[in-house]
């Protein structure tokens, strides 16, 4: 894997593509066996872990805190012992040593990139992006934009605000690294929707990049000017900022909607390459590049790594940024990761849901611990689903009490054995996938407010119990 | 003038920048005697105008109903006898062979940018961007950015929208190309503006770039936040989109605001590298960069070029476009030119008052054409300027008659005299510029409603006059 440009620092200077008919860019990278890539993975960990040391106070600080030297670093049970970073330290390094924080490990002047945070809680962080992390920014992109199956003769439309949010950067140099045309449309700006819906109607480009709630959007804004957004002729829909894409329900809505075919990607704006997390052709999950950035699912306390097969929060080290380089970057998403290979032939762990959560959404019912989203995902799965659904957590007597109100489809109604019958599948179901038993009552479609897409769903009865205890 | 990377087709492979101390980015390319350069753009025009020929129908068809053949290319005599270019004819070269038009010269697997006109009227114009312009564009950008005194070491905020318009896109390439830092914010999006304060308040970038509406409207948010635009540090602010960084009371207004140095810049979309028209360091005007796209200053019926001196409207040719070159397309707009020097040391023709109107805003009375942005010029300039005036055409017998009602500034209220030598000054500087006598009415501050940037503020009467005559 020291081949195709996997060097330390990175270096990706030339501009070569590979022939259109081969399925990967870097294939010795992409399809090695799993134990020889950790093997690498591990040194270059110490390379990694040695830099950050030696070019950022930050590193230092926190590191010699916690009683870690980059000679300690001898194994991956080693390395999981290095504290993980949080936004909250970012931030608070930014504060500090404006512009950029301490852990900025290139001289000020090497930064040609700003971008940052959307600050919408708190003082944003800044990213400042150096020269040589930007060509390995766009040549990581163009990788997985390669596995999605997007090639030279593709036409990239990119749908989504080009601004602090480094989605649309990210996707826009990626179809540029790797020859495609890039038409960086844009987004949010008022009455750009139309214009949007008339100019795919006009260039006709095969590949899309958004969000999943922005192309369902687009495409409800053409069919209400009268154009069906099949005939936009896009084959290829690839999606960031929002889980969507991974839930099954919205992924063949929107697969539906264009007749294109959906690829999830993304994870952090801090870990830009955000897309070392991305879908290939194979739709059987997102992939882990983690020859670009090593990710660990840990467990959401200890942050020790979790065996494939569980469910935890990701963890991220950079290993081809240079600039301001993240070591254990705690996320605060929730995912269940399986070893790989995909089906495409990488070799790379698999997260077959997505990123399906919050740690701080989740709630705790008789002792387990509850996401929101397994629910949504579970019934907006279901046959007969009526679109929306509320979840409500009670106490009876000491027992807590799980229920979930769900809509019925429009074709149920009236039939009382047929919603009889979705209620019992939706029960088993959710039994099934939450360990814990939840009653379920039907409703009729449309009882509940349509909303936007980070709809808040969970009504929780114990805290306004426990409050009115307190008041007696 | 065949160093420094000018050649045909043009070829910018190097990514070299010159020292920071060094003007020019192209000293001998920029500082030649005109005539020698004059000599080099003729043999230029005449590959050119052969490339055109051979790679676009819609030139040999074009040219061939007017009876012209590039070998007739002899003289400059014989270029002004090319029929000029308009944009109806793109849009319907567009409609009848779409997406890009028969004027596409590079097959359009080499397009790797679309971006397009806003289509404000009728069908939008594709432009398809050609890999090897794309650099020859970050070239020309950073050449002029150069010229504006912008360096390695600034930090360019880009606060105008990234989507169909280039100006934006063009400004990151320049400052990407030349080795500053770039932070591409973009505008137009709710809440944004506010947002953009705080981020020039924590980042103190050094260069911006926008509309002039945008710089002025920014100042405003930003005040009303409590942060003095000062206190960006911004060095130099450049302009395009708008003619306003032109006009002298603008331009001053924004130089207050910021303390920082104004460039004008800027021809049309359809010409990128659109900064082949732009201001260096000696703020005496835009230069007419003549070896990046050719301008001449032309008659606005004959379109025949206009010698030094004289008012008329710019026709445009490419020198360095291989994808979809433009051969003598007709601007509309109006604008004066000299011979240059500039004060900087280029040899350019230069426009001292930049770009000051269109054609199609202009008006006749009693034989003479007159702009409104030349009344508009003229009273904004004046001391004790209210900051609104209306134009009023009417007529009199045969006589038209022009009127400019015009606001005193709060200081001359209720004193008499003072306004009466207001009108009276007024009245003569529009004499002088206008070369027709015109009645200067008096009225108090704030008599107007204020209006957008592009005010509407000619009211002619006599069209009313006509229709009452036809009616009775």
């Amino acid at each position: 894997m020291t081949s195709e440009g996997w060097t330390w620092p990175p270096e990706y200077r030339g501009d070569e593509v590979p022939d259109p008919a081969e399925p990967y860019w870097s294939r010795a990278r992409e399809t090695m066996a799993p134990d020889d890539r950790q093997e690498l993975v591990l040194e270059r960990l110490k390379l990694v872990v040695r830099y950050a040391f030696d070019h950022a106070p930050f590193y230092r600080r926190k590191w010699g805190e916690a009683g870690f030297e980059p000679g300690d670093l001898t194994s991956f049970e080693a390395f999981e012992r290095i504290p993980v970073v949080t936004k909250e330290e970012l931030r608070t390094a930014q504060a500090e040593h404006p512009p950029f924080g301490d852990y900025l490990c290139v001289p000020q002047s090497e930064v040609v990139r700003v971008h940052g945070t959307s600050g919408t809680t708190g003082r944003p962080t800044a990213f400042g992006i150096g020269r040589d992390d930007w060509r390995a920014i766009a040549t990581a992109h163009a990788r997985t934009m390669w596995a999605m199956g997007v090639r030279p003769t593709d036409t990239v439309f990119v749908g989504s605000v080009f601004s602090l949010y480094m989605g649309s950067w990210a996707a826009l140099l990626g179809a540029e690294r790797l020859g495609a045309a890039a038409f960086p449309f844009g987004a949010g700006v008022a009455g750009q929707t139309l214009r949007a819906v008339n100019w795919m109607a006009q260039m006709r480009p095969t590949v899309f990049y958004g969000t999943p709630s922005y192309a369902l959007r687009l495409a409800e804004v053409a069919r209400e000017a009268g154009v069906d957004p099949r005939d936009f002729g896009i084959e290829i829909l690839f999606f960031s900022g929002e889980p969507g894409a991974s839930i099954p329900a919205i992924r063949s809505q929107i697969e539906k909607a264009y007749g294109g075919r959906v690829c999830d990607s993304g994870s952090m704006a801090e870990m830009t390459p955000w897309a070392h997390l991305s879908e290939s052709t194979a739709s059987d999950g997102m992939l882990c590049w983690q020859d670009i950035v090593y990710t660990e699912v840990t467990d959401t306390t200890t942050h020790r790594t979790l065996p494939f097969g569980a469910t935890g929060t990701p963890v991220y080290t950079h290993l081809e940024r240079t600039s301001q380089p993240m070591i254990r970057l705690l996320s605060g998403d929730v995912t269940r990761w399986e070893a790989g290979p995909s089906a495409c032939g990488r070799t790379y762990p698999v997260l077959p849901e997505g990123i399906f959560g919050r740690i701080d959404d989740q709630f705790t019912v008789r002792g387990e611990n509850i996401l929101p989203s397994e629910i949504d995902r579970v019934v907006s799965g279901l046959d007969h689903y009526g679109g929306e659904h509320r979840i409500v957590v009670s106490r009876a007597d000491t027992m807590d009490k799980l229920a979930v109100q769900l809509e019925y489809g429009e074709t149920l109604a009236g039939d009382d054995a047929a919603i009889e019958s979705f209620r019992r599948g939706a029960a088993e179901a959710l039994q099934v996938v939450l360990g814990v038993s939840t009653i379920v009552v039907p409703v009729a479609p449309h009882t509940f407010e349509r909303t936007e897409f980070k709809a808040r769903r969970v009504i929780d009865e114990r805290e306004l119990f426990q409050a009115s205890m307190r008041q007696a």
